[in-house]
């Protein structure tokens, strides 16, 4: 449905064209300024713990065909956009870019293009791609829970959900748009938030009814998590105040799921702000756990070390914790899935893994 | 929860081991007799339409250390099962060989030997992989519209839901096990079922209102769909009545993928008459649809035009339409996604093209 987001992202929508106008008719060749997006410009920002832009910029004139094409297709996107709101419709990036099909000459000539463009508007406008309805293919990810919420559907109809007992065993599918508008949240018993990487866990601590032993909301991030599910972590902690827990399995692109919820990651800078959790806590599987708990492995890759030692020079883990973790599973040359846990039996995450670690965080006590 | 068909089999495991015990008592050396599982012995049944296996059968004999080994193996993972079923839990594939980490020798060398043997399991019982409580990772697949079920949810309590007006808008989560003592299909007011592969074409339909409009229930594939989903297809088109009807992208591999839904696949051939649903229908994207709506599409790769040659050979694709569909994608070396069609706009494929289509198959009348 459209809501107060889309009207105003119109509004600054709106405002690009009025501005390529003005220019056109001041007798200037149009441009548009946007901050440059190289690596060189993004930079993780200490205080706010996240990644940001910085001060460089970059524009784009009419001057050049490449420029010009870029501006035209930039009109044909904002009149889409603003069609989409109008008529309350949303479209997939891929159907977006197979529209351009009937752009003549503005036609993109890869997704790549039209997904970047439409980050572009996010920069410029300081709106969301969701506002613009412009959303992702369907990722799948689910929540389980004692959570009240209330979603507004394609109808309009506003929903009351409670996460566990109004849902089947695979739970509360997340939405690709989880802004207030879309979703409210209600209330909550919960004292916690464990987001886990892969469905058989999830599924796990469903079975074990985890969430209602230990008073938590159990949410399956499903590998690199998508913009919803990270937004919506961020939500549940900011607003329901709950701490937020990373469980994943233990290798280098884990501990890089786990950065990107809790600082973000390069390619969302510009949405640091809205999607990372920055108190977000990382709960295992560590190097430390390979060796405390014995657990069944499998042999680092070559790529799996370059990752490593990329990891050491990343600003996100240069902390005394990260440094241990990541030179210990340097050292030991091995990494291990959160189901090898089940070495120790069904319940061993449920029963000792889980309650342990989180003890020690002092979330819950023994 | 544990219900009859988990009790029903135990009983048939439990006379596996009766068997063993009875030979190793009567002094001889055990063994097992299992349908040969090599391409030779799987053959498609022209009367009922799916794959089945041959009478070839072959010896696993304790003679030697592997086929010994594997009798050991069995008996553990017997055990296994008897335990989660008494103690109402379940594993997934992964986690069970995980948890011959604890078995010693008998150990899995990998997890395709233990998914291998649990399909032994079902072929020799002629139980599902479900009854013993043995599941894959979670696959994510939704449905949504007016179908009224009612889920036996994991603390044994029944859940009615209505899969439009009682979910979200990702849908109702097919679970994975969708046997009757789990989902009692209730009653809907649908006339169809319609199978997608995608996720973005999905949603489109669900933003389109296209399960109202067209009294349809929508399903999403999700790529190659678990068996969870071929499961739940099958019982909508057995129990309620429902046709079915297929729609994927416009490539070698999503025909496989109607033909797995409607035929079964090599390697679920024991399971094919659970899985497969003969009298589902192709809709599209077709090789004609290139041509008759010239759609944006991508050229074929080696890999698809010997994915084509192999369909031709299939005795899944030996019919008119088939041969004269694949012989003209050969022919234009091009293939289409689903979500192409969004070259004419996004109400394009519930306005125009599924209405034109299910029409013809006198499931639509304009």
């Amino acid at each position: 449905m459209t809501n107060e987001r889309n009207t105003e992202a119109i509004k600054r929508l709106y405002s690009i064209s009025e501005d390529i106008y003005d220019q056109l008719e001041s007798g200037k060749i149009p441009k548009m300024v946007l901050p440059l997006r190289t690596k060189a410009n993004i930079k993780f920002d200490n205080r706010s713990q996240v990644w940001k832009y910085g001060s460089m910029n970059g524009v784009r004139s009419a001057k050049k065909v490449k420029g010009a094409m870029m501006l035209l297709r930039t009109s044909y996107m904002l009149e889409l956009i603003q069609n989409m709101i109008e008529t309350n419709k949303s479209s997939t990036l891929r159907e977006a870019y197979y529209i351009s099909e009937a752009w003549g000459k503005a036609k993109f000539n890869s997704q790549d293009e039209s997904n970047l463009l439409a980050e572009d508007l996010e920069i410029v406008t300081d709106c969301l791609r969701e506002d613009f309805k412009l959303r992702p293919e369907e990722n799948g990810a689910h929540i389980i829970g004692d959570l009240n919420i209330i979603e507004t559907d394609r109808k309009g109809k506003k929903k009351a959900l409670n996460c566990r007992d109004d849902v089947g065993d695979s739970g509360y599918g997340i939405p690709y748009n989880v802004e207030k508008e879309k979703l409210e949240l209600k209330s909550t018993s919960a004292k916690f938030v464990i987001a886990i990487e892969t469905g058989g866990m999830f599924d796990r601590l469903v079975e074990n009814g985890f969430d209602e032993k230990s008073d938590g909301i159990l949410v399956h991030l499903k590998g690199q998590p998508a913009r919803s599910t990270r937004r919506f972590i961020k939500r549940l902690n900011d607003e329901m105040g709950l701490p937020v827990i990373v469980f994943t399995d233990g290798d280098p692109w884990s501990f890089r799921i786990y950065a990107s919820v809790a600082y973000g990651a390069i390619k969302t800078a510009h949405l640091s702000e809205y999607l990372a959790t920055p108190s977000a806590e990382y709960i295992g599987i560590t190097a430390s756990d390979i060796e405390n708990y014995d657990l069944p492995t499998d042999k680092l890759s070559d790529m799996d070390v370059r990752a490593l030692n990329a990891e050491l020079k990343d600003p996100r883990f240069q902390t005394s914790f990260w440094k241990g973790e990541i030179e210990l599973m340097l050292k030991l040359k091995k990494k291990a899935e959160q189901q090898a846990l089940a070495k120790y039996g069904l319940d061993f995450v449920t029963d000792t893994y889980l309650p342990d670690k989180l003890n020690e965080f002092g979330i819950l006590r023994n």
